[in-house]
């Protein structure tokens, strides 16, 4: 009988399941609601209901679930199997969620930080394929990383590591939602984007207060599209910021490969031009030019795609010190 | 017989070797000059001969030598014991430096980058010891680094990880060295402590142009030392750039320490105020007290006892294959 794992995307939002074969690929997805509001208690319940529905699909297609990985946002303690504490769950402080869901479920659970498991999920099956350290930049509201080196997430000492959102590039620069100033978030956001366009566009919002809209990332790439000098120089100096924390992470890593994933991908024709020009000009030569700039491609599957991939490594490394204690 | 192993620090000035203990102890060094300007021929040659001497000082003592460790400066392909190419030694290009002493010495021989051996080193022996992820940062004329993850250095695809020095920090500032604009090294290094000083003085210079004799870094701290207001706060912009430098590091890395050396740590409490004021602005809360921030431990040996290290790690793995192969 065929070993598939479940791998779960915990978002804000959506709750997304999937059933994935060992190599890799999704054999069935699920997506339902958080609701977020109605407390850990009735989300963990309804984390182990969707997990369920999951493995009766899996039993009813004759297939095993051997294990559950699940991506969720915060600070993740992944050894312990704690989500320590999380910005999109509020009352969510040292949640034992591992613990929960195998006595639930009796079933192994691996527990990961839903950036770190996407950026697995593009190593395993996406963008980040058939090589082994990769970093992945996702550019959305914020901006989140996720750092793989020898194919394996680089956690850091307090499971912290890969906030490349918040490297300084302006020393006094722009206000972060993180509280500090000068972060690549602040300039390489969908937010960020927003905020440029915004005071780009001042003088002439002032001349015609009603003429401008909610301003989004998209309709900041729609104008951009559409011609607008304006939107089209806020997507240059977005690619050239972005270009600087690249030529960072390039100089700091020598990574093969760079992943940009999240909403501000979308507009990649309007930004990857200046932030290559940047990377060229601010990394080492051979290091800037062996890594490869690419979009992330599994989308909203990566989160899914990379928990599952954390039980797989979980089963494996069981089998392995298994078979060496023997 | 205890089996000691050969740790060699091949500078551009000097060329230091160490006889080590399994435990890291340094049972003698010695040091002499490298000559350069002879020639990658007759520098190889030295190199040979002072192993040569190293060994033969091992045997009187009645120690076994098992290898050679050899860090050297510039592009190492550690893994093929290839010079790539050296800033300091212009005529090594592609140098199979690890055959070459091999062939002569009977002994099996590791290459690995100066600046990672001295990380690993200080990781082995030093500021690092007892941790497992570490970064060093070498304050020189320039600045260089070396990362130790999992008690293990992180090469790169190319073995080029690790030029900490060139992470941007000022988009538009100051020309570094490496050709590129507003560099860490540009700000945090001896040489750019000494401009950042004429730049404070300029004013006064103009008025009297005979009065400042060249001034080098040890001339400012000792300015500062004797309290001089520009010399202290040109010590505390120094220490803010570091602070933005090592607060990126740590949102990056989330590592347990950041060891601090080279020459300009010798002006330690000049910087290191307003470095940590920096970090705890910048950093993530847990993981910026988390990381100890300390000064190296082994000054002019951490190269010597890193590339034992080195030497050490590659005879341990080679065991360990060797008895599962068994």
């Amino acid at each position: 009988m065929t070993r598939t794992v479940i791998g779960v995307d915990l978002g804000g939002t959506n709750l997304r399941t999937a059933l994935l074969a060992p190599e890799g690929e999704v054999l069935d997805r699920r997506k339902g609601a958080t609701h977020v509001s109605d407390g850990w208690e009735k989300v963990v319940g309804r984390l182990i209901e969707e997990i369920g529905h999951q493995r009766a699909n899996a039993t009813r297609r004759g297939f095993a679930v051997a294990a559950v990985g699940v991506g969720a946002p915060g600070v993740i303690q992944g050894d312990r199997g704690i989500v320590v504490k999380s910005p999109n769950f509020p009352d969510w402080n040292n949640l034992p969620l591992k613990k929960l869901l195998e006595e639930a479920l009796s079933l192994p659970v691996m527990i990961e930080n839903d950036a770190n498991a996407a950026a697995l999920g593009e190593q395993w099956r996406g963008a980040g394929q058939n090589i082994k350290s990769m970093i992945l930049l996702t550019l959305g509201t914020g901006v989140g990383g996720g750092i793989v080196l020898d194919s394996k997430i680089w956690h850091g000492a307090d499971g912290m590591a890969g906030e490349l959102g918040h490297m300084t590039i302006v020393p006094e620069g722009r206000l972060c939602s993180c509280g500090n100033v000068g972060c690549l978030e602040a300039y390489a956001s969908a937010r960020g984007i927003v905020q440029s366009y915004r005071e780009a566009l001042e003088p002439s919002v002032r001349r015609s207060s009603q003429g401008v809209g909610p301003i989004t990332s998209e309709y900041v790439y729609e104008a951009a599209r559409s011609g607008s000098e304006i939107a089209l120089q806020v997507m240059r100096d977005m690619g050239r910021m972005l270009g600087i924390g690249i030529a960072n992470l390039i100089n700091i890593f020598n990574p093969e490969r760079i992943v940009i994933g999240g909403g501000v991908k979308d507009a990649w024709p309007l930004f990857i031009e200046s932030a290559r020009q940047e990377i060229m000009r601010r990394a080492f030569e051979v290091p800037a030019k062996r890594t490869e700039i690419v979009p992330s491609l599994l989308g909203d599957d990566a989160g899914m795609v990379g928990a599952a991939a954390v039980a797989y490594q979980h089963l494996e490394s069981g089998s392995r010190s298994g078979s060496s204690d023997a």
